[in-house]
């Protein structure tokens, strides 16, 4: 398999690395930053250094977007324009509808792999960075179905879990687990500071944070998190993550009057209600059990496969692995599925079924 | 030493065996719950399960009253009936101004120590559950000094840092570490499982969770904490929660006014404050060094010991441990104080001589 990867930093060093050695593939790569290629030489994360993007993707079958969010749209654009006609194109980008509607190329598929650490640069890359994390795809109606299963194949391989969503679906996750709880945990500390530090209230002014305070770690770890990256995400999904804060402070609204008036047994549900929702939120990704088949025979028109994938990353099934083999008569196209627990096959069944596609348990 | 626990669950529990393995004291208990006692009994956790109060503080030089907040304005009164005149009383409360307000004698000294355990109950308890936390002492005008240093030494030997407060400093710092963290922590959950499972948006209800979402499991960990406790906690603190939403409420929207207006510079800025915040407020608590002794020479008069404690505490300043030895006059007694770096003993120096009373460094 032949990869490019565009932009070699953390995540587009650690796909490359992943690539290598768990893919088998070669690896052609580019970086504005001549240094960071040779770089990421050295480290043996890629075979090849290119000059430019279009050396990179020449003879690629699969090509890797790892570029900054403010620089992904150009970064695509110049990677569909040069890469070959059969060549998967994704990205990483933390924010999917703005790229996804802008591209409605049949090669391009936006991603999103949850996976990143505190340290950033190509240095740091690890072939094992996308071990059990979920890996967003954001097909669209356009996707070609070959290029979708090339790709989630290679994600498999990474040792991820390639994950279909509807981008604008994406994007509001994304404000509610992962953006939002960013801008909470800077809010917490400018909070903290103000009144453990404020000359106002002498009596805490100089008060230092208590050695134990587990609860307050915790949910500050991501605060004040790299700015450079930070400030193009939250503006990348601004009204999802204004949603998210107008839910937040009518939430907190409420809380405020339940403690004000005193209401002992509406803090209790309103506690309860958040263990069973954290419960019912973190379970659900704890679901074990044996790998099962599943046979698709699936109509070969644009787009079937991303509808499948959405329907089943919609309901709660994840695809662990995939692939297609085109039948003869060239109308369908037989799609083996693999997914994990005898409920999630009985669910995929029913999915696929409510689409009208055929399919059966192998 | 004779330890006196009253409340027998992981703290009392845990407080009892540290009692006994660390400070080699004879531990008396009392429990609501027999059973308690029983199991206390079998983990080797105390040497004697009394009947009532009274008696297992019958001849006590430390109690400790370890029961839930809802009980522990009784259980502290009736500690305090039955002790001995020379008996140190303390509490394991999470909020102080009323417990502290309500308890004038000398012998009564409210405490909190910052350590606790995902599990409940005295089956769970372990001599080293205070290594390395803050234990913050909150002692009055009144607190009898010999029995504020016999509880801190006896904290210092559990492996605790015991922390001088102000009782109304130590509910505000509470509120900002631990109890707004705990709301925020319901919120998030709440909101996300809005996003993911509402009906009235089909391209999101089902989600599941990301397998890898870090920022926002570390986030939501403690919510829908152990609703037994946390209701009493919120409502027995609730006029300083109040204050903390109010100030988050308000920086919510602040945040929401910058993204709004698309304010790069201003999110850029915003971001930045919160890692220095983070900085300045979790890596004061890195502080080390050697450990300095100072010789405080205080004038026997009620409250001087508390006086120190609170202005060391105040000023950033951890007292490692202490002893104090009454001179043959009788009208001043010298305190040994050990502080640990040299910064935090110049500065413990500078502290007490602005109180007007002799220090030196040993």
């Amino acid at each position: 398999v032949r990869v490019a990867v565009i932009g070699v930093g953390l995540i587009g060093g650690s796909i490359a690395l992943a690539a290598r050695q768990r893919l088998g593939a070669t690896v052609a790569a580019w970086d504005p930053d001549p240094r960071v290629l040779t770089a990421a030489l050295d480290r043996g994360a890629i075979d090849r250094a290119c000059g430019e993007t279009a050396a990179a993707v020449a003879g690629a079958e699969l090509a890797f977007v790892a570029a900054p969010v403010g620089a992904l749209a150009d970064s695509i654009a110049a990677v569909l324009k040069a890469a070959p006609p059969d060549c998967a194109v994704t990205d990483v980008g933390s924010t999917k509808r703005g790229i996804v509607a802008a591209n409605t190329d049949p090669r391009f598929v936006g991603g999103h792999p949850l996976a990143g650490a505190e340290t950033a640069g190509v240095q740091h890359a690890r072939a094992d960075l996308f071990d059990g994390a979920t890996w967003y795809l954001t097909p669209g109606a356009a996707t070609d179905g070959v290029l979708y299963e090339r790709l989630h194949r290679a994600l498999h391989a990474f040792g991820a879990q390639p994950a279909a969503i509807d981008a604008a679906a994406h994007d509001r996750v994304m404000a509610s687990v992962s953006h939002l709880p960013h801008v909470l945990a800077n809010v917490l500390v400018a909070q903290a500071a103000r009144a453990l530090h404020d000359p106002a209230t002498p009596d805490t002014a100089g008060e230092p944070v208590p050695a134990t305070g587990p609860s307050f770690r915790d949910a500050t770890r991501v605060a004040g998190a790299n700015g450079a990256i930070w400030t193009d995400i939250y503006l990348s999904n601004r009204d999802a993550v204004i949603a998210s804060l107008d839910a937040t402070i009518a939430s907190l609204g409420d809380v405020r009057a339940i403690l004000a008036a005193g209401n002992r047994p509406a803090i209790d549900a309103w506690n309860d209600a958040a263990r069973k929702d954290r419960d019912a939120l973190l379970g659900a990704g704890l679901a074990g059990g044996a790998v099962h088949e599943l046979r698709v025979s699936a109509p070969n028109r644009p787009g079937v496969i991303a509808e499948i994938a959405l329907a089943l990353g919609r309901g709660g099934v994840n695809i662990v692995d995939m692939a297609l083999s085109p039948s003869h008569d060239d109308r369908r196209g037989l799609v083996a599925l693999w997914v994990r627990g005898e409920e999630q096959a009985t669910r995929a069944v029913e999915l696929i079924a409510d689409l009208a596609i055929p399919v059966a348990r192998a």
